[in-house]
């Protein structure tokens, strides 16, 4: 896919998501519409594309969309709903984990207090569901009601994530099957009900449709393995982050369940308590010597491998397919 | 309205909320199942009516559609999702507001901390939207398309409001101009918005459904500045809380606001600091003295005319009709 009509996407994603921004620019509310602004990155300091993230799941929608041969533009609502139900998540994140940093810049509630965030995270997931009832205007009030109802339901399934992360911080008797619904909530049905929405509105078969949404499911599954692995042995030249932060915050990610199960050094040092700057580097060479490192690359190759199986079953058509195919590659080779 | 037909209505608004609620009774997630039902007062430490609260907004869903000659057992679904966009917004604004008691027992955050009292209210939310999706079982989806844009409309005003209600804190600059735009939003727009659906899905016609929203709002008025005297000068056998505790915690309702604008005696001492408890009494008469009570009553009493003009405007029929009559008088006659 060429590089001009990638930019087309992006530029429509950040205008889609802007014009549901805008029904809160009103003089008396200026604050809570800069709040949100700021937070997608268009406002404030260090403003710009390295701070709105991705876009990794508008983007999903509408190659999907268009991988089945429809009109992406007539999608845009909801590309928009899912990333603005994606950074509901995160505003809420932020302040659920007490991070003050994301992608550089201070998170939210670091800027204007935790009862605003909170509202400003409610806010984003009205706009999201309020870019919904926007699709109507481009298709059948029925497939608008079904679109409706994968997004809720994922958004119950984010929850579920959610609440299991935060009921594992402070437990040391978690396995690696505690992982799984956890993250399958949190990362994978979003990433699944992204393409699977892309689908319904292109008005594909059942059969079609269900391989999308396997695609998105693995291919979220993979993302959030790859982010793991990347958390704790990721530079910080590449990631941005300090280095094995994940460690030293003591995140209960899928290469930590693994060393907890093996029962042995990396075990014994993280059941004492949360681990110094200074021993990150060691603990982070011992769980890579004691399979924490490999049984997650292990993972995420099947993983990738499933993903890449479902996407040829949807046999997406066209550029946005061989773009699709391109990004499932990149997402999972990165090293950001 | 026979208290035999209203218990039918309050036992059917339970029945779907518990309906809406079990999506999430599932072994893996046990207690954020807990947590949604200790919050709706079914469960857990003083459980029963009380705790649930009075359930107006589902109940004027169902009156209204029943004053329209519809059959209200099909807006059950509408009557919950409002209900629990309601305690959505209670659950996010006892963590704004650092409120560790709610009808007599613990709040969500104060019994299970913040982070997963932010996640249970976004839970709700969720399930909010799911229940109006359900409506697609006995109404068109067009018909439900426009309830949901009426519903989160109403959600964006929420937040407008729960906005401004925090950025009003520790301003001393505030007019009673400023008191309309928030307490439209917290309190006026979902009572409004319940009302029009009723009448909504009861397919009445223009001039009807606005009527029934006029009703809503202009109630949603009268009740809030009602509760705004009665956190003020209502006794404590009343009220169940202690007397004048809107003064203890500085909230900055309408009488209040009265008070801020004479520039007399009670300013100056609200101007130096938050009150102490054994101030609170003389304050309180301060404020009446001044004007504070007077023109907080003689408000609630215009808004009540106007809640009442808009309802027979509105022609509401039958016992459901006479009840929403009963039910305006007693809203607003009420010191509790």
């Amino acid at each position: 896919m060429g590089k001009e009509l990638l930019n087309l996407y992006y530029e429509a994603i950040e205008s889609a998501l802007q014009q549901q921004i805008s029904r809160l620019d009103e003089s008396h509310t200026a604050l809570y519409y800069q709040m949100l602004t700021y937070h997608m990155g268009w406002t404030g300091e260090g403003a710009g594309p390295d701070a709105s993230g991705k876009r990794i799941r508008p983007l999903l929608v509408l190659l999907t969309c268009a991988s089945c041969q429809a009109d992406w533009n007539l999608a845009l609502p909801a590309a928009a709903a899912v990333e603005l139900i994606h950074n509901f998540s995160l505003v809420h994140d932020d302040i659920q984990d007490h991070s003050d940093k994301r992608r550089g810049r201070p998170t939210l509630w670091a800027k204007w207090g935790v009862p605003q965030a909170i509202n400003a995270g409610d806010g984003l997931f009205v706009l999201s569901n309020l870019a919904i009832t926007d699709l109507g205007a481009n298709y059948d009030a029925d497939l608008v009601l079904q679109v409706g109802q994968v997004l809720q339901s994922t958004c119950l399934d984010l929850t579920r994530g959610q609440y299991l992360d935060i009921s594992y911080e402070g437990r040391n008797d978690l396995r690696i099957e505690d992982y799984w619904p956890m993250i399958n909530g949190k990362t994978a049905a979003l990433l699944s009900a992204s393409c699977m929405i892309g689908a319904i509105l292109a008005k594909a078969d059942g059969a079609t449709t269900d391989a999308y949404r396997s695609f998105g499911h693995y291919l979220g599954l993979a993302f959030q393995v790859q982010d793991d692995i990347l958390g704790i042995w990721g530079s910080e030249a590449v990631t941005g982050k300090s280095v094995s932060s994940d460690l030293l915050v003591g995140k209960k990610s899928l290469p930590v369940l693994v060393g907890l199960s093996k029962k042995g050094k990396f075990e014994s040092r993280w059941a004492i308590g949360p681990l110094r700057v200074d021993e990150i580097e060691e603990m982070a060479g011992l769980l890579a010597s004691e399979g924490g490192y490999e049984y997650a690359h292990n993972i995420a190759e099947q993983m990738t491998d499933l993903a890449i199986n479902s996407l040829r079953e949807a046999n997406p058509q066209g550029e946005a397919g061989d773009f699709l195919m391109d990004l499932t590659d990149k997402l999972l080779k990165r090293n950001s």
